[in-house]
């Protein structure tokens, strides 16, 4: 297996993470997503929506989106289990993993894509949806703080690929200030928890 | 079960054809939400993110987000497989899941909400992007065509969730009137499979 990475990158790092959780090492090629080598007739081959990261199998089949890369992996190596071993836990495993990508992670990435202009030659950004997007990722800091005051993790007592989205996310969120806010002391608590597993690090 | 249900709605009725797909009747409560009913304070017990659909199991747990309550039939009725049986099948459904949703569904729906402002009493409209939402729908059925010129369904020879949710975003997209080209003849093949499928009608 070969994976296609950019390490700055907010979404491929969810899959590292994913990877590091299972113990699982792959090759890894660098791809220069700001000077646009996801573009090319090459890698489109591989991923007709042009996007970072694709695992590649040994057959040369291609999965892109992290969300499926992480499914699949999850099928190949079930220990320990990032999305729920019952269909309860995988219900809600994947209700929290949902909701944080979309309401963090996506509206991060939307902040940041539309406030910068960072791929303007390649998407039309509009600044004023993306502080409304900032705003939105804002707000849903408040109901994760809401959540893990009454759970260890996000979507429960275990770790799962919910904390791995929402670490990847608040981390990324840098980039256009925003954090954890002083008063968030339930998300502050759990931030330290993700943060200092090993698998941060990827 | 019961299921929190707008019958207009897009994602709502991903829920239904992924229930009539699997043969399973549940108890439905239309949520008006237009007249803000998701938005009581009831509601948001059962979802802090106020959105519709929800399933309710009968010891009360709430799933929400649509993607999550599909998980959570696929693992309680196995049968028919609409997620993938091999590790292989897993990762290209949720591939196209993921595909279909970001690039289609959730354009569209931005298309619908910044350029309408549909919901402008609870969001912040900006229609600038949602012309822009709408121009990377009509861009991504050109992916579909290309996709279905080998396959049947969009994941391949099966039917599955993301022909589902592609689906639901076309009949949707009418409201913004963005409809399958004349010349898109694969996707106007597969959009007349699926809609045929008596699970089209829920």
């Amino acid at each position: 297996m070969k994976l296609y990475d950019t390490k700055t990158a907010p979404n491929p790092r969810r899959v590292r993470i994913f990877l590091a959780e299972k113990g699982v090492e792959v090759d890894s090629v660098q791809i220069d997503l700001k000077g646009g080598q996801n573009l090319s007739p090459e890698m489109r081959a591989k991923n007709p929506t042009a996007k970072i990261p694709i695992l590649e199998l040994d057959d040369g089949t291609c999965i892109s989106e992290s969300d499926a890369i992480c499914a699949y992996l999850e099928a190949v190596y079930p220990e320990p289990p990032l999305m729920g071993s019952t269909p309860l836990e995988k219900g809600v495993i994947a209700m929290w993993q949902r909701r944080v990508d979309l309401c963090l992670m996506q509206t991060v990435v939307h902040c940041f894509q539309h406030t910068t202009g960072y791929f303007s030659d390649r998407m039309t950004p509009v600044a004023e949806y993306g502080e409304v997007a900032g705003k939105d990722a804002v707000a849903f800091l408040d109901v994760l703080e809401q959540q893990l005051a009454t759970t260890k993790f996000i979507a429960g007592e275990q770790f799962s690929i919910a904390d791995i989205i929402a670490l990847c996310a608040i981390d990324f969120a840098r980039v256009v200030k925003i954090r954890i806010g002083e008063n968030q002391t339930n998300l502050q608590r759990w931030y330290a928890e993700v943060s200092s597993r090993p698998s941060a690090q990827a």
